[in-house]
């Protein structure tokens, strides 16, 4: 099976080539950034003797023709041209950035500020959220990978959602991540000096991830109302953790909430729940596709507080689109996946 | 004016050190801790030729005697110990533990587990939040030095909070912190191979400065209900950040809250309130006493959000410490903590 | 073919883990360490899912009975108890710690200020440095697995050593080391608060890696004088980088010193020649078995600077035992360590 | 005694501006950079209500009439420019930039590969190596403020190279930096992403304070050779440690030298010379103009190692610089500048 990354000098681009390189059934066709006609490992040394492939111009046809997949590891409005290059050709799409993700195009017009992509090409793509929606996904053509932040959300708030245990308007996501989701180009605030023994909050209120994590959440319970979704940068460079509180409409304790959660993600060997009092931390899923999760209801307030976390590089990004691409082309969701956390 | 310090080889202790080297009224009459008979520049190289005191045993006679005032930067339990030494002496104590805070010993026991302080002490101590209890700190003899998260936690809250625009039952309090706050005792949790490119949250509805920020809010609205209270170790040496979240119970605007924000603490030179549209981030009160505090409120959701930084050290310990022990002995609160922050 | 692990819960012994996870040859037979009775992923979390054996009191009979090759994860000075009691059972040895490498006991006893195993079993350890004793470890019993400095130097300096380029006196060798190194033990000196935002050099003069580096250098080349040997610790959690300057005998330019280390290594896969004008990042090797290498020969000295980089848990420990272990088992020596280094 | 800053807006500015706003002579009179009008705290916001002063154009004349010295915190290549417009008024100048320093002009364009100044701005000006030049820093007009490294490393050599203890082509320096001496334009290699956990060596023999080192030990001890000069970019923000590697020509012992680097810089507050076995770490010295060393010579090898620190900022760039002010105004060498290190 050949596959095609494009935007492959970005974060979510090296990473996938991470994981393809050891990919049992996917075999690296073809690199492509603006950065062409150089070896990747000039621009990632760390590659040298791993794949020496050059990066090279797109050329839509010959994508089209070769490969069976083609990743987009491109920013937003970026990935829209190029996808409405490809949508003729035979290949299949998963496209890393948010411009398939928003059903609804005047979501994406207030919130990414930018030109969406057409409405029938927002209609037939099915979002790869992989635990959810693994029906569609196989069968899908054409993919909007999850963001980062929706995933660890969305993960993390499911269960409770579906059971219609928590309050409508209660639903408060306190974000963190590490500067590799803020990608590779250069930016002031994005310095070591200035990152480096700091925490910013930024996009209070404003973030684009919002519509998407309250566009799934209402799929789930339509009685859903507005989220209050606050993110900040921290000094790492890999992970997310999303601390999320909710109201509880009925007195539930954390033993049950942790069955619940358990029994729903018994089949889904990259969601773990973690046991009774302990919770995970950033760098217990460094390098790996889990999304680990802890729970704990306070008596005083009847607030469960949810904890979930991933690297933001993998089940928030690459990763997540290697799971989709193996759901897509019948192949265990594991395939290729199988990282052991790097701790320490 | 002759200060002695308690728990001098501690980071608050230390800290007192640095900022009443250079204060122009207090002199540094003696240093104790457990770890006697050495220069402190032979713990703490830094020190070399500023200060090259000996730290000594402690002498609660002496220090009663010949010192004007005591801070004792040393950890619960200890204090209180301390204190019931030294509580006879004709000596102002300020200490920055956590044993004088609450009035209701029953919750001491509860949230420290350990035995609390006699009631007659309690009752006299002073809570040393000095933008708001200036007049009882000035006539105070045995200050109860706040906790560096109610600090920041209480800061932010207080004017929404007195005005009574808040949904009482609505408060979660986001916060991180450095690991300075931890202290200089080996742990395996405080290494810097565990916290380093990581992020942990911890004692999840369990911080043992939950009712002490309760207890400050009740005082301000007897109405207020228990607080939401999550704690995050920060991959930082200094600093803490709470976020804070709460429902307003009227229609307000950002504008207007800034406004009443700028208003209240408009003779306090310690709290900065940032403009419109920017929030402060944890590096830009490094190393001084500032608590510097932003805005927003969300119309979709009538939530306000409200950030909160501080030094932990500063502001959060040490720095009130002097703060207080200015107001105490008739002084500008600003004596000797005129500090710009380090940056970068 | 079946492994036990003895230290399993320090850092090298959990990076075994995460290595022979995925080992297609190996299998993880018994773990042990002084934790015992518990999961292993009751102390490290990261686990959870992935290996849930139990952590056992080490039975010297029932290893030898049941295992083909056990991993001594162990200090120095433990390490000696543990071969004494193994090396009568038929089972191979890898031993990270210090006490099998130097020849001569008195050098043990000198740097390592500790009583030294018996002669007999020095005698018969070999060296595992695995790009230059191949012949003699697959022949071992019981391996000696190299420090992490001395791993780093005598890769970067073996091809200028060996062909007597180097006047033996000239050797400095400034090595700088990220905390895993310092192992999981909670000690002052390696708490957040001390290592970040700082850099200590420590036992200059005095690293008991000194005499293991002087031991093969001679063994290379018998002209070889003491060398200069200082270390540093870096706020990073994996990774050493030796910086290496030596005096050329000879009017030797870059170019030509390039291509003596490329044809000196090409047959080996985990060492890395970079091409001129560039130099190897600690990054760039992070999670692997690399060793990466970069040269330049200053004209206005005659002076040659090597830089040599590696993961000091994997190459310079774990990874190494595990490619000393496929050599003693005829196996490719990269079996389950082709790792691409995680980056960023 | 009035000062203006150009360059404000980068780190070395704004390092100024935070030493002189609490500067008891020197009173900031006009800011600027090319970021003009705005307020410097809406660039810095740590600078909120310290100082609202407006960043402002360059205005030669102005400046000249107004103020009584001007600090240039500008790049090399752009100081010269602004030196040759300001030579004609009367204003004294100090140049942090490289542009002043190098008193031979060929060897400016053979490091910095850019034009230089005129040979007569050259020969007057004064290399403000404070410890060292303070007689003709005291009657200078211009002063060269000496680059971060070269600080460092100087200070370290001098007492062994004037003495001529050391064999004269034997010098090696191995020196480490933070990132804020790269400054604050964005670049990819300054990124977090890209510094952090991470260890870069960059400029190997090519550095172009390699000849500023150079210049300033022959006019020690004219049979100086060539140096070896390594740097390393560390993940650190403030701070440098130079690890000085010279071969001893006499039988010396490490008593003997510290006495002889005690009674060097005896009357040098700014220096502080550390106990027999101990050494600095960058930390120690954070947010102040020291300059601390340790030494140690290995009998082995008959070679000392010097370790020296400064903060970069401060010692290797705006604290100097206000160290040279108040020498040429006749203030005492500490005033403004007696900090206490920022530790933890």
């Amino acid at each position: 099976m050949k596959v095609s990354i494009i935007g492959v000098t970005g974060y979510s681009g090296v990473e996938l080539l991470r994981i393809l390189h050891s990919h049992p059934v996917f075999d690296i066709h073809s690199i492509h950034s603006t950065k062409v006609d150089r070896s990747i490992s000039e621009e990632y040394p760390h590659m040298l003797h791993i794949i020496d492939k050059k990066v090279e111009d797109i050329d839509f046809d010959r994508i089209g023709e070769e490969s069976d997949v083609v990743f987009l590891a491109t920013p937003s409005g970026i990935s829209k041209r190029l996808v409405e290059q490809l949508i003729d050709k035979d290949i299949k799409i998963i496209d890393l950035s948010g411009d398939l993700r928003l059903k609804d195009s005047s979501e994406y017009i207030q919130w990414y500020k930018k030109d969406p992509v057409k409405n029938s090409i927002l209609t037939e793509s099915v979002y790869g959220l992989s635990e959810w929606n693994e029906e569609s996904i196989q069968s899908a053509k054409w993919i909007a990978n999850p963001g980062c932040y929706p995933t660890a959300t969305l993960l993390g708030l499911a269960p409770v959602i579906i059971e219609q245990f928590v309050e409508p308007a209660s639903i408060i996501v306190d974000a963190k991540s590490g500067t590799s989701g803020a990608g590779k180009t250069p930016s002031n605030g994005t310095l070591y000096t200035e990152v480096n023994e700091n925490l910013k909050i930024y996009k209070v209120n404003e973030h684009q991830h919002t519509p998407e994590i309250e566009q799934q959440l209402r799929m789930w319970n339509g009685e859903i109302k507005p989220i209050t979704f606050s993110t900040h940068l921290l000094p790492v460079t890999r992970g997310i953790m999303t601390t999320i509180y909710v109201q509880l409409i009925e007195d539930l304790d954390t033993d049950k909430l942790i069955d619940l959660y358990k029994n729903t993600y018994e089949k889904h060997p990259f969601v773990r729940i973690r046991p009774k009092g302990t919770f995970p931390a950033i760098k217990e899923v460094c390098s790996t596709n889990y999304c680990d999760i802890g729970l704990h209801v306070d008596k005083r307030t009847g607030r469960l507080t949810i904890v979930s976390v991933i690297d933001n590089l993998m089940k928030g990004a690459a990763g997540q689109a290697v799971q989709n691409a193996n759901i897509m082309f019948g192949l265990d969701q594991q395939t290729g996946l199988n990282f052991s956390p790097l701790y320490p």
